[in-house]
């Protein structure tokens, strides 16, 4: 149902951003890039995870001369984080990034400009620009008039850059920590380019309220069309961003990716302990490789309902669950048989 | 910038919902009603919370008989959750509840609906209706031709029995598990009737999957000035669904409560350890009862930008943090210091 904004398709390595592309998951380490080995080990952890894309912070020259050890070997694309020195942007270039996210205004010189440019191209490495409502040119606010319509102006200012250079292979982010903000500087950039976006709440906070602030925002945006590949910032292990980015994509029917688990919130009328049993059943499929639709639920009122749209279903009863599959009722099982007759059925599906 | 849908005003105790009041927040005690110490207990932890109203389900008898003990020891507004019985909702307006939920086409004969809708026009109590994906009239989805146009169907039925006994104090639920369908169904509805809406996204998981979608769908809804009051479903302490309900509506500033932190995703430009001190900000705060906007950045980046916007903020820097006040660079404290530093800070404002 909901209606993409029609974008350029890019790739960063593989991986293709924009156009009828999925949208993909993406992190950033959060290690020290100049300590490689933490550095590579991090990124093997958001690869198992699904991440598609990794940022790393390339801060100083120390840290560019790291990409070539880091990029040999990791699998997913790596982007390196440039701020203000274009040689750290040639360096990871030499290193063999497939991405660069640097604001052309703040290297420098058009000279610098030119050489980012020319080596980006002659690589086939997209450049994003990536606006940060934290980081706005001085005085933008004021003269737009707002922080999104300065957000706006500050990404045209960059895109101008690289276009003047005959450069496109470009994806944009507009970054607020406030949510109404970011949706409409993207609201209002949408009308103007068709780059690929880059969406995210940028400092959105920790794990329990950066969770919630990054699912309304990017929700909001994915269901208005806006958003070729997304990344989840939270102060937390980067590997959660990977869980939240599916999540926001997997509530929109955009992702498929594991399990898809509906359980009802307990109420008095419970047979069963939904709340253990929904996170055991969470647990054990983290493993499972396959896409599957489970339902758990304490009792008859809505169970065998939800049961009738899941590939595997549990409804609590006096003393016991009734195992639905696809639908069909299978057996009545013991409460404390519940998760080992479901794991048998789990097992039994992904054969098949 | 939400334009919110106009809807009437209807009041569950002293809250009102719908027309130009705030969105409120609910849950429901997920305690059995017959134990009414448990869930009085369980209910004055949601009022901590900042729970507006509480919801309790009351299938049969006795849990009916418990309303009066219960309503006479909480402060918030009390709504039972009645199925097919048409004596547990006349038992449960004896006792005091001050709102019902019942579904007025699953009651049965049209004199057991006269008997509760007078009861319920005599006292001033509201009625939900409250349609669920997960159990609707046998046959309905294949005569719409969609889940979304059943729910509307359905709803529509239950309101046309209420409205025919000239009672339109109601207020309306369109849950389902699945977050697009949920949309549509509120998009198709909104068209017809105005009455307020309750959303919520029904049996969305464990806390963290929970979160995702709830947040993804009400966001949505909202952000399209869809809901009047809201309940997160999770199988989960319930006192969770509220701190993820205003976490919600603070997302899109619709309601203001407590910290609005924001912290830096931390990457390998870091000068301080921002997760763990974003969680002991957010931990400080939550004894704190000032709303403030607070801002935990690791680096120079975009540090100072998020200060300038902040009541108060952290900015890390070598071997210290530097601390702002609405945007005034106060002192630089050693990285020891910064919380107890910070705390000092939030008590100064808070008596101010």
């Amino acid at each position: 149902m909901i209606q993409r904004r029609k974008t350029r398709r890019i790739k960063v390595g593989s991986v293709a951003i924009g156009g009828d592309a999925l949208i993909s998951v993406q992190s950033m380490a959060n290690t020290d890039t100049r300590d490689a080995e933490a550095t590579i080990k991090q990124i093997h952890r958001l690869e198992s995870a699904g991440c598609e894309i990794v940022r790393i912070a390339v801060p100083d020259a120390e840290a560019a001369g790291k990409v070539k050890d880091i990029k040999a070997r990791v699998s997913i694309p790596v982007i390196a984080d440039i701020h203000f020195d274009h040689r750290l942007a040639l360096e990871s270039i030499k290193g063999g990034v497939d991405g660069l996210r640097i604001n052309p205004g703040n290297i420098g010189s058009r000279q610098k400009v030119e050489m980012v440019v020319a080596a980006a191209k002659d690589r086939g490495i997209p450049i994003r620009i990536g606006v940060n409502a934290g980081s706005l040119e001085k005085g933008l606010e004021q003269k737009m008039g707002s922080v999104p319509a300065a957000m706006v102006e500050s990404a045209k200012r960059h895109i101008g850059i690289l276009e003047d250079l005959g450069f496109s292979d470009i994806k944009i982010s507009l970054k607020a920590s406030d949510v109404p903000e970011t949706l409409e500087a993207h609201r209002l950039l949408a009308k103007e380019v068709d780059y690929p976006f880059h969406i995210g709440i940028s400092e959105a906070g920790t794990l329990e309220s950066g969770t919630i602030k990054s699912s309304v925002g990017l929700g909001i945006l994915l269901s208005e069309g806006l958003g070729d590949t997304l990344r989840v910032s939270l102060s937390a292990d980067p590997v959660e961003e990977v869980r939240v980015g599916f999540g926001i994509l997997k509530a929109l029917g955009l992702r498929q990716r594991g399990i898809d688990l509906i359980s009802c919130p307990t109420c008095s009328r419970q047979e069963i302990d939904v709340i253990s049993l929904a996170r055991e059943v969470e647990q054990a499929m983290s493993k499972v490789p396959a896409t599957l639709h489970i339902a758990v639920m304490g009792c008859a009122v809505n169970g065998p309902g939800e049961a009738r749209k899941a590939d595997l279903a549990i409804c609590g009863g006096k003393g016991i669950g009734v195992l639905y599959r696809k639908g069909e009722m299978l057996r009545k099982v013991k409460k404390e048989d519940i998760i080992s007759e479901l794991m048998k059925e789990i097992t039994s599906i992904a054969k098949s």
